[in-house]
């Protein structure tokens, strides 16, 4: 027996259609790679998209083909995401911080027929045009003025030519929800990256949980600044679920410093903002060194790697910024678990509280998580126990794109976080599997030791890895990048560690390095210091200070 | 060219599993027809919904087998909105407000082969017991202890008997997301009543929908009493929203009058609740004879019928409750509109925010609308020019129970009511196309003629209604029902008509009544008023007070 109710497909372009009808005047902001800050509103953005599409279908895009973007977060890019998903074709955001032969070799396993790019991008497309063999239009966002006056780009595309080469009369095509709509590569640390094709069913359901009140909290009285890259996982769905909300959205192009970002939260209002922990160092840095205040973010959304409980008290304490963790992946859309408290939790007392905070989260609706053991085996919920994460969900990965073995065991998608849950469903990722420190067949979780370092105040930036040793296989090395000016011996950094942890996980020996090694999402590259420093401890005397004693 | 994420299908059994695993120790209180307070969790719910399952499969349900209720909200209603959707069978729940023939022509129409319901409604279900012809079941929500000793009912079954008679080893089947999950009739004033067939895929989306921060706004610190009955369109899904954000339940059973309500408000902490204007009625009337405050209410959610401005006003100024004016329909699931303010409105003076507020809300994500003339072509959001009201959307009705004509006109579903919409895409419902008086080919709405006269400190409840007028054809007369003990003249409440409105648009005349008719969801019968007052102004002297003056 069906039900009897108007069946109508999830589809992105529903989104647009929405801010355009119900909040037409809704403005949306952006600084642009010209330097200037640009205003629009959902009226006219929809209007533009459409244009779009019609110009997209001219330079012979179809159902399905692929559109490639090299982009800032700006009102361009925001169009080709609503042009190109919407008119049925599928959305594919490069990450610009990649070797230039690993954007090569993604615009050709995703077989990229249309390029768009952002002039900053214009050196790296110049240097790999000629090796993008399935791309047959390149486009510049930009205007007739700013297009170069000499490219080795042939027959290169402008943007706003290609816009006002049509009119808006284009009504959004009707299709099969389950549809591909973007597509998104994983930064690998080993391998190839492996992309991850998103369906507009699984977009349009991410964006309704991802906007509750425990999730991002996401409303038209909300201004929303997604510091996090539209060309990193959908800039975690803000352009989509802006929409769905009708909030303002203020884009911050090539501005991620703290200095321009903070002059946008003040000038527009920002009441939310979401990014990764090392942009907002860059933005509490400036705020802190120029002695400035938030005068409306009321909250910002942390992910991407695990807020340090030191960032999280500043930003709590000093400038009264709720702090919202998150935990996702590429493979989840991207959004898995926030960190908000329950009803009961709100009474407990605020170092209680914050514990909870630093954890990552619990599930929103529409994820199925458990932990299990090396067998497969589900583990309890008792926040103690620890086991590789396992997801599944609306919007959780099925298959890589041209994937041969599916990714998934029992239906479940494999992390490769290792996690704790409590018994309110709060998970707290331990480690990377990968990252894990094996000292004589017992576990030590390097983000514990890390976010300790970080809570020193000489300590800009650390890291945990395994090195390897003689007599308990591996044992702690921490990486430390200290704070401009500061200074702290590697003594005074162990010593630190007394009375916070069990006295066999104090890392073994400690090494300075002037800068850190990140990858192009921000996030610290973990095995290039293991590979610069595996060995470490084996050249060291047999009993430094934090040697493991037996349990 | 197919996404590549996880295929799940939307169903009403995985916001039960959510709710068990990640709020398992979240309570759900009930007020219980015998008289005590219940206290139980998601995670005793869940176990014992599964019992039930198994018990009704046992009973010979199967999918699409319908299972009636007549029940109030409780915990065993709870129960049986997800044992009976969560297994693929179709929960029916009947108004116990409506006359015993409806309720026998509506559980044949429906083929429900089970009936379950509170002991209240003993008397009402042996009075019809014989004449259900498909009813192969009885089951009484009660223990065994409180099972009558003797009844006119065949085989009347335990409910309590029914749940311990299985484990809890079941495991939610799966299937197709459009399967019918539950059947609610509309309480049309004319004709038979209507069956609306919802599915898992419509109820899950419109509970995604209503609990966004723009709709009822709701989370895991929430304490939620549903006022507005589980008969009456699921209440409002809170049954559902609840789970899927881990919300408190507090369920108020048969105790709705304003002493019961004011009392598990308090001792439950409850922070949000929703219901028709009547059920406030009696609530704010309590709360003011005794002098009380709520201590932990935030907001209210009221729809049903208009919000009066004067119990807005009450509410947010006297007490600092903020009211939710919400708009829906049984054909709507029912959540179409909801009254929250955007960006740009919080800066206006109190004054204008409460006009916007008085209006029914602005759409959805998930809802199209639009307002139409009498050739059905689309008229502006204006705020001024009013038009059928028509919406289309993924919880909208597409054809009634065993329809035989669509009740759609290209798409979209005609609603019976008459509103503006304005710029910013708030709808103002300015009367039911039946309710609005036609005078000297002029319209007249209704609702603002009530609205004014509810705000006479004398008036308890008016209507105003179209009265048959030799010159004008029809000309508003007023139905007034006074409070208790209050004393108002006619002349006195046309003349607090002067200065509020056109002068044309004063009532001909008033007529004091002792009740008013109500329907079984509380609305007010005007149907029965005209039937009683049309001629009223025949008899009427040429020249009474307001009689039009040509514009």
């Amino acid at each position: 027996m069906q039900g009897q109710m108007q069946a109508q497909p999830l589809l992105i372009s529903t989104l647009l259609t929405h801010a355009e009808r119900h909040h037409g005047s809704q403005e949306v902001v952006s600084r642009r790679v010209e330097g200037d800050i640009h205003r629009t509103t959902y009226a006219e953005l929809a209007s533009r998209s459409r244009q779009l599409a019609k110009a997209l279908a001219a330079l012979g895009v179809q159902t399905g083909t692929r559109v490639g973007t090299i982009a800032w977060n700006g009102y361009r890019h925001l169009e080709l995401y609503y042009a190109v998903s919407g008119s049925g074709a599928v959305l594919h955001t490069l990450n610009p911080r990649l070797h230039a032969d690993q954007v090569v070799w993604i615009a050709d396993h995703a077989q990229d027929h249309v390029l768009c790019f952002d002039k900053t991008f214009l050196p790296l497309v110049e240097a790999v045009a000629s090796r993008l063999a399935t791309v047959k239009h390149f486009v510049l966002m930009a205007d007739r003025e700013h297009m170069p006056t000499q490219t080795a780009i042939p027959n290169l595309l402008c943007y706003e030519d290609l816009v006002s080469s049509q009119n808006d009369a284009y009504t959004w095509p009707q299709f099969d929800e389950s549809s591909a709509s973007s597509l998104c590569y994983t930064s690998g640390t080993t391998g190839h990256p492996k992309g991850v094709l998103y369906s507009h069913r699984s977009t349009v359901l991410h964006t309704f949980a991802s906007a509750l009140p425990d999730a991002l909290n996401l409303s038209a009285r909300d201004v929303v600044l997604p510091v996090v890259p539209m060309f990193h996982v959908n800039a975690w769905g803000l352009p989509y679920s802006a929409c769905m909300v009708g909030a303002k959205l203020v884009l911050p192009g090539p501005g991620l410093d703290g200095a321009s970002l903070y002059e946008l939260f003040e000038a527009e209002g920002v009441t939310v903002s979401a990014g990764v922990p090392t942009v907002w160092q860059g933005l509490l840095g400036h705020v802190q060194s120029k002695g400035l205040r938030f005068s409306t973010m009321t909250r910002t959304i942390i992910g991407g790697s695990a807020c340090p409980p030191a960032m999280l008290d500043t930003f709590e304490d000093t400038y009264g910024v709720q702090v919202i963790h998150a935990w996702g992946m590429t493979e989840l859309s991207p959004i898995g678990t926030v960190g908000i408290l329950k009803g009961h939790q709100q009474a407990l007392p605020k170092a209680d509280q914050r514990a909870i905070q630093s954890k990552q989260g619990r599930g929103v609706y529409g994820i199925d998580m458990k932990i299990v053991d090396a067998e497969g085996a589900e583990l309890p919920w008792d926040g103690k126990v620890s086991g590789e994460l396992m997801v599944r969900g609306h919007w959780v990965v099925n298959q890589y794109l041209k994937g041969d073995t599916s990714p998934l065991v029992d239906g479940w998608f494999p992390t490769g976080d290792v996690a704790t849950i409590d018994a309110d469903g709060f998970m707290q990722i331990t480690d990377r599997a990968k990252d894990v420190i094996k000292s004589g067949g017992e576990w030590i979780g390097s983000i514990d030791l890390e976010n300790i370092a970080m809570a020193h105040p000489a300590v800009a930036m650390a890291a945990c890895i395994a090195a390897k040793h003689a007599k308990w296989d591996e044992r702690p090395l921490l990486v430390v990048m200290k704070k401009p000016g500061a200074e702290v011996s590697k003594e005074e950094l162990l010593a630190f560690y007394d009375g916070k942890i069990a006295k066999w996980w104090t890392p073994d020996d400690v090494v300075f390095v002037d800068s850190m090694p990140l990858g192009a999402t921000g996030k610290m590259l973990k095995h290039r210091l293991r590979d610069l420093y595996q060995d470490h401890l084996q050249a060291q005397p047999a009993c430094a200070p934090g040697t493991p004693v037996s349990a």
